[in-house]
């Protein structure tokens, strides 16, 4: 008898324990790779799992990692393709010959083989499919022809399909005659006549019930059917919304083409939910393994937007050059009504994109959400005017301290209000709001922070 | 016959393209309430799937949300609570008698009961808890023994575990022997003696073996078990890492206590992943139905802490003074060396968070991050100098032209190296890099930015 296993990864030597390789243990094993100690470094990696072959390899110096995946041999199969990141993959496949590579993605399934090759350029694809066998070459090319980040190109085709007139004796027995259907399924989808899916049936239903019940009897007849070009995003708001573990994807005609189940879903949540994030910052992709040429033009397009748009805040300034010379001071507090400007505008605006993003603001309750910002906006413009003005004050001067205390307010209300409906508006004309309302917002609240502060300033205190 | 379903919510009148509510169907309704027509109310929901009445509360005005809940009497069930807003739930529990809440959590799961429990105030959760059930509440009381945001909380106690010793054959029937067992379960799990977990065994597997091979030759004996004390999102990496269904939750003495499945990892994912942006703005919890006042506390601590930063960069421009009241153009240029600076820090802390969050950033990696990010930003940092400087020049002198282009370029190096910097630091000391990076990070740039340029400035120009 076996003993009751303990933790895997605890203490292992391997894992710490947020469950990532060990410094130390990728040292070693790089160090057994360069030392030609081959048998050394297949000991080590022997007990990882795929998922931490494919970290390895990414935590490797690029110049390391050809020899290293040489020196592992077949431990490097396509299931550690499938979970590496996409840069490095991109950089490793680019170094095989195409018939090794065609092989490779022959032993993966559909959805993994075409999110390797989609990402390569267009010549390296077509050396790949040329030498892929004719079969798996038309699954490829056939999901390769949906648009990119569509249910088409992450949907599996192994899936088990039955007819709506058997039992669940006949679905069991069909089940069991063919030992090459797929493994990782949870439903059964029923179809009617044309291939068209009439219903689901939970294994764990199919298991409890007895043999001869018509499995129509025990299917689910409401079920979500995914269109082969819907995009990636929607799918996983839908398996959210509904709690989905499998759900069907149709083309154009209504018939059952292949499945998207949840554990895909998990990643494609986990790249768009973080996205939001880098998307504000005009990080572009933003991928730690992505080449530095890459990441260089992906943000620097968003510096030179930057770049442009602080001319207007400069322009605004300069028009109050007089009074600048003649009270510096004011040279010096100008920053603080920019930066609190900018940071009230940019709460209120990841608050909105967050809530875009996850259907949660609609034009059911738009003007509810512009007004909650308008609130939130005075009471924090009031707080910060308040310490501020009373500061100023006390260290410098009764006037200048109310003037900077107005400007505060106004620009952190206009900084509240930019903040939702820049991207309200952005997603109403249906661009991605996580995409440039970071820009927008910043300007407006430098633009107007510096001429409401600057001004009032040239009337009240002039 | 049935006709092969067409998709749902494809232009019923009640789901926009993108499977949100209509705004006019949501008037509709709730005019129907309104008027008192709460046969037409109940006639235009009776269609929605749970998780669209919660959406439909969710939309409502908060005034309006007792009437719209009182008219839909059993429309609102335990599926439509456990699937609400956590900030809206609260508020309609609240609003309930302690009895009615404790019948409505006592029809929920576990989980849910506990998600909707563990946000109430101390006083209303033991009201509730005290009307409940002796054995639904010591299952709740247990779960919220746990820390927030653990396994314990989050995980079903409803499960299939089974004695190796069985064969297929007694799984199947016990599965069918007893009709109050779990429905949503995709994995049996089997324990040997004192519950011990010792491996689990796919539905599909289950269904394929003839029912006389003993469940123990069958199972998978690698499992990731997930100790109840761990905090959800390292479940979540796991659940991702591993591309799991569902996971066996262990106590402390390894004892199988319960299953996490992926349906509640994907809210999870969703949840910790778009957190991020949140945090990096300084939004708090940044959920649209946080009442304003919570909002307005959360927000309000980094406004004030910005506040803090920002007097350090006007205690550097007030050093520099005389320079700007001799030469006033400094003050208005000043302003794209602080923005850009901040953009540029932005974007290396947004990529390096997420990297952290998603693991692929480790002590075997590190350096050669924080090479990559020097590399992107002396990139960033020469294509920024040259445009800014060739302008300066341009229109307005050659000197103060290239001292702007030194400061730029200084100022978007320094960004760089803070963003990927600051929150490693942070992470190695076991601070959560999302939260406080950002207020260090334009701190540094900012600081930095204003005493590079007026510095050079005082020096070269005067």
């Amino acid at each position: 008898m076996t003993e009751p296993s303990t933790l895997p990864h605890e203490e292992d030597g391997i894992h710490d324990e947020e469950d990532r390789l060990l410094p130390q243990y990728v040292r070693d094993v790089l160090e057994a790779v360069e030392e030609g100690r081959v048998e050394d470094a297949l000991r080590l990696v022997e007990p990882l799992h795929p998922a931490d072959v494919a970290d390895l390899i990414e935590l490797a110096r690029e110049e390391d990692r050809v020899a290293l995946i040489t020196a592992l041999g077949p431990e490097v199969d396509a299931d550690v393709y499938a979970e590496m990141n996409e840069h490095v993959r991109e950089l490793v496949i680019e170094e095989m010959d195409p018939q090794a590579a065609a092989e490779l993605t022959s032993e993966m399934d559909t959805d993994d083989a075409v999110a390797v090759l989609e990402d390569l350029e267009e010549e390296d694809q077509q050396a790949i499919l040329a030498e892929m066998q004719p079969d798996d070459r038309a699954a490829v090319e056939e999901a390769l022809s949906y648009p990119e980040e569509s249910a088409g190109r992450i949907m599996q085709r192994d899936l088990i399909a039955v007819p709506e007139h058997w039992n669940v004796g006949q679905v069991i027995d069909y089940m069991r005659s063919d030992a090459d259907l797929a493994d990782d399924f949870w439903e059964v989808f029923v179809v009617g006549p044309n291939h068209h899916p009439v219903g689901t049936c939970k294994l764990s239903t199919l298991l409890r019930t007895p043999r001869n019940v018509p499995i129509n009897a025990i299917m689910q007849e409401e079920q979500t059917l995914i269109p082969a070009q819907m995009d990636q995003e929607e799918v996983a708001l839908k398996f959210q919304k509904y709690a989905l573990i499998s759900a069907a994807v149709v083309d154009a005609e209504g018939r059952l083409v292949g499945m998207v189940t949840v554990d895909d879903i998990v990643h494609i949540v986990q790249e768009e939910a973080g996205e939001d994030a880098l998307l504000l910052s005009g990080a572009g992709e933003g991928d730690i393994n992505e080449p530095v040429r890459e990441a260089y033009r992906d943000r620097v397009r968003w510096l030179i937007a930057n770049l442009g748009t602080a001319l207007i805040a400069t322009f605004v300034i300069s028009m109050f050059e007089g009074t600048i010379a003649r009270l510096a001071i004011l040279a010096a507090l100008m920053p603080i009504v920019a930066a609190l400007g900018g940071n009230a505008g940019t709460q209120a605006l990841a608050v909105t994109v967050r809530a875009i993003a996850t259907n949660q603001l609609t034009g059911a309750n738009r003007w509810r959400a512009v007004n909650r910002e308008f609130r939130v906006a005075i009471l924090n413009g009031a707080t910060i005017a308040i310490l501020l003005g009373a500061g100023v004050t006390l260290f410098l001067d009764f006037t200048l301290g109310w003037v900077i205390a107005a400007a505060i307010l106004f620009n952190i209300v206009v900084a509240g209000l930019a903040g939702v409906l820049v991207p309200v508006t952005l997603d109403r004309f249906g661009a991605d709001p996580a995409v440039a309302s970071s820009v927008f917002v910043t300007t407006v609240t430098d633009t107007m922070g510096f001429f409401a502060f600057l001004g009032l300033a040239s009337v009240v205190l002039l």
